[in-house]
């Protein structure tokens, strides 16, 4: 299969990418770097990352920025980064690629545990997350051509335990070998509307 | 209890709003008439409101628009309608509103069962209520002063069928004198983070 990884230079993509590199074709996306580059929250960005693609069977994204901070505080624009990064930009992923990907093909996108287990701070992601998983299981009913759509849904990854850990206390982590094979039988498998969790 | 029902002049809001006056405050806010008037898809006109309607024990929402139509030709601008009028109204509605809400108060938020019984056509409300409550999740466990939150999922509404029955081909219809029971149990009990689906 012909695969473009999106947020391939990330640390869930670049796991994902490994994982599918001995038997697929894999075309790695960056935001700044890789064989091809996109910035997901500009629909003509992603426009254009397609035409340079040409025809594939499985898209695969792991992007998205969402804004993490004291709920009481927060206000509208810091919610719609989230809304314009990691859910938008993974939903245009999907609209304008419809037209681009092969019969039979798939898209599978990231979500987060936190729609269902929030974290203090966490309540942008948890709706974008949530969001997400909503859009897929509505998507998956109306994809035309034998298309799939699915979404993995992380826990807390061991890479980011550095970084993110203080926000996610009593947390067990998953390395991003493990997320990865959920990417692996979503491209692989013949299922569609589902969301796989790895916690 | 004084209690704010946005989107009272609505099928289910009006429900909501005589299921609960008997024992209650109830002030009715509407998008042209009502005791108060509000535009939920603009922050300024929300702060407005509030400004108007001073302090409140409860916040009942039953409001917002979403775009219906054929996945394979969504946009961008489409799937937008929905996050601006019935997920962000909501959020915003609750983010501005924290502020003029008593201590131990509450706000009720409406999705919908597409979050999880998706139709064709309905992928933008699909997203949208399950980013709504995820969104409940989320913010119930940071909100402040014992203040609460849930949202209610009803069904496909019997009041409804005339305009929305052709979307929803066999699904059960639910009357809103037995959704707004719903919201009365989110206002009156103390659970919090729920989301009560009515089908």
């Amino acid at each position: 299969m012909r695969i473009l990884v999106v947020g391939a230079t990330g640390t869930v993509g670049s796991a994902v990418a490994a994982a599918l590199a001995g038997r697929h074709d894999v075309v790695k996306v960056g935001n700044r770097r890789g064989d091809l580059t996109v910035d997901i929250a500009d629909t003509s960005s992603i426009r254009e990352m397609y035409k340079q693609a040409g025809r594939f069977d499985a898209l695969v994204s792991a992007v998205g920025k969402v804004h993490f901070g004291d709920f009481t505080a927060l206000t509208d624009k810091e919610v719609r980064i989230g809304l314009d990064s990691k859910l938008m930009g993974q939903v245009n992923l999907v609209l304008l690629g419809l037209e681009h990907a092969n019969d039979g093909g798939s898209f599978t996108l990231t979500s987060g545990l936190l729609s269902h287990d929030p974290i203090r701070f966490g309540a942008c992601a948890s709706l974008v997350n949530g969001a997400l998983d909503a859009f897929v299981r509505g998507a998956a009913i109306e994809m035309p051509r034998g298309l799939r759509i699915n979404s993995v849904s992380p826990g807390l990854l061991e890479e980011s335990l550095d970084v993110f850990g203080a926000y996610f206390p009593g947390h067990e982590t998953v390395p991003a070998d493990r997320v990865a094979k959920a990417y692996v039988k979503s491209v692989e498998g013949r299922q569609t509307g589902q969301t796989y969790s790895v916690l």
